[in-house]
């Protein structure tokens, strides 16, 4: 059971926007045991996207088209369909109503003609109705394969994914079981911990795959496992990862099923019962962000602050002026004393501080571009590392944020 | 000049990771005059490799294959590279020095023979040398079509692409004048705003193409240009910005060339010599990180609050503890007592704040999922709106910050 998608739209061949949808449809068809052989993104182009429809339906089972079902003109994707199969377009009655009842109580700006005319679909498409916009998901049948076609806009797209598209796929097709595993691990290189666990990849049966994912100080390793009899899935999946497990115990900090390490940084905080706040330079807003984007983060993070500018230090979290001129603004000494300032400020358990001069010029700080120092401040303790993190300013925060979450990692889960 | 995107890796098809790459490099070479024909990202398998460069090469003049050159076992594309091209792998000397010098400058762990033999590279093939990483970029001719491929570690094929692909596609072909410009539009839908310009659009000389790209409240109007002549096209482009720029007056906010709302905020706070401070609490450091992620924040953000928790607003913010109890805490009266108090604490000329319930649960606050009152003062005054933001988490974080910004841009540009 292979699909293949297709995003049309000359924003994404031009750069301007990422292509998130792809990796969405191709997340949830895995999960329902549907393998994605290919992702092709093409222009806006009759003539493209013909071959396009071609070719995926020479390769795959189930042709998910996104992109260009918006109401403008540079839409042209509904009339290349209906051309593909041969077919004309009528006034759909259900998606003419859908359409009415969201501009009478959600859009309430005048209706317009092109607004209407969203209602027109291919004769022989049955509707998947788009309850949070006007521009319908299709699906047809041709030759036993299936095209279903989708709006580009990301969260109808996966509304229109989960409760549409995804029940006719599973109603239609008997699909094998699949199985990923992702073992996070963090402070050893991509060939290392190949060459630590060799004899064991060697060993892997056939059916289950494993790949290398690193990214910025942490690799992940994907095991991806698939079979028609979910037990044996299920049960050598296990035995190959408690065989691994005792190779990695060192650098292995947790399942990314279990989430990313903020996830399970929450967790462990719930746990032990124990709250956290964080105070920000250089990361700028982005590790609050990172605990606040999961839901229940309410649970155990009780805020943070952002000291950007040097006398906000000062001012709000009460880091003293002497320790700032005698160590500089990007040191040791004021990361720990923010850490424990905003742990007194918060009433919390813990609290997280980063200092550093992310660039792309040195700023108040007299550091070098890329240094960074990650203080932790419980109640019996503070302290801090110092890291060198490259050039690049994006990199330099992000690098930060995996640092310390990896450093609060350690010190949650020490005992 | 046409160019096709290969993009290699299993862990796009199952949507692990979102391929960001495709869109850099899609960016890149439109700068430059090449236009990317198509987007393909395959699995890492010797077949599908051969059947993707096969056709790749029939529809564009320069192909480019990111992905698979790491050193451990999931990696086929080099191999392959060679297969399709009929050629052997030989060591290279400079890619082998290369490595030698990154194990040891930076990596100080042990080299591996993995490693090492990253230096194998197919023999018809010219080194575009990754002063970063250990696996070297290769550029390969055939029947007058160029082969390009690159790591996939987005940082390694950045440099790459700009130091390395750019100049060298540049010295090889003619290319035509590209020029893209995004007007950035709020608070109008994207059929409404259609009918407004469509007889501009219907107007437009052959050789500009218009596209409408919604997002959250927001629509950008993309108009590509291209031609050989830079200066017919500069032109033009400019007399059709002048003919739709009254038409949309009242929804205009800036171009994206200048850069997103957050940018042109920046540039308007350097200009009037204003700082900025916010305080969050359901957007959770965002909006402080959606400032910060540019450099030169530190010229006008001088920082910010994160009080997620309750106590955190009465605590550190000094918000009343009587106006949560009579407003709660998701209020307008909450939101201009964070915004004023931030604005004190910080010292700066204004503050934004923003209190609200992402959900998915009540949380804290008794007011529904997706209420969200953004607050903004100034010395002379301050103000609140209250917003209904739908219910997913994700989105309403989202959609608050981009209202923030709208309201703000609005209050800095009224004189």
């Amino acid at each position: 059971m292979q699909a293949e998608i297709i995003t049309i739209g000359d924003e994404i061949l031009i750069g301007q926007i990422v292509d998130t949808n792809s990796a969405f449809i191709g997340k949830i068809l895995n999960s329902i045991g549907v393998s994605v052989y290919q992702i092709t993104s093409i222009q806006d182009d009759e003539a493209h996207i013909l071959k396009a429809l071609t070719e995926a339906e020479n390769n795959a089972d189930i042709v998910i088209i996104t992109g260009g079902l918006g109401p403008t003109k540079d839409d042209i994707t509904k009339h290349t369909i209906s051309k593909y199969f041969n077919d004309t377009l009528v006034r759909d009655l259900s998606v003419t109503k859908n359409i009415e009842r969201l501009w009478r109580d959600y859009v309430k700006q005048p209706m317009q003609q092109v607004n209407l005319d969203q209602a027109l679909i291919p004769s022989k498409a049955e509707v998947l109705m788009n309850t949070v916009g006007s521009a319908p998901g299709m699906w047809l049948e041709k030759n036993e394969k299936v095209f279903i076609s989708m709006p580009g806009v990301p969260h109808e797209m996966k509304l229109l994914m989960e409760y549409e598209v995804l029940p006719k796929i599973k109603a239609k097709y008997k699909r094998p079981f699949i199985l990923h595993k992702t073992l996070l691990t963090y402070g050893i290189g991509e060939s290392m911990l190949a060459s630590r666990i060799e004899e064991w990849e060697d060993n892997l049966p056939e059916f289950i795959k494993l790949a290398y994912l690193p990214n910025l100080g942490k690799v992940r390793l994907r095991l991806s496992a698939k079979g028609f009899d979910e037990k044996i899935v299920k049960t050598e999946m296990e035995k190959q990862i408690q065989i691994v497990l005792p190779l990695i115990k060192d650098v292995f900090v947790g399942f990314e099923n279990d989430g990313d390490l903020e996830v399970l940084i929450g967790k462990q905080l719930v746990n032990l019962n124990k709250t956290l706040s964080v105070a920000e330079s250089c990361t700028g807003g982005k590790l609050a962000e990172t605990f606040t984007a999961n839901a229940g983060a309410s649970s155990y993070f009780k805020g943070g602050l952002v000291t950007y500018a040097t006398e906000t230090k000062i001012d709000v979290l009460g880091v003293s002026q002497a320790i700032i001129k005698e160590h500089s603004v990007v040191s040791a000494e004021v990361a720990e004393a923010m850490a424990k300032n905003c742990r007194a400020l918060y009433k919390s358990d813990y609290a997280i501080a980063t200092t550093g001069n992310a660039g792309p010029t040195k700023g108040d700080a007299d550091a070098e571009v890329g240094t960074v120092y990650i203080a932790i401040a419980s109640k019996e303790n503070v302290f801090s590392q110092e890291f060198s993190l490259g050039t690049n300013r994006i990199r330099v925060i992000n690098k930060a944020i995996n640092k310390a979450l990896e450093l609060f990692q350690k010190e949650i889960f020490k005992n």
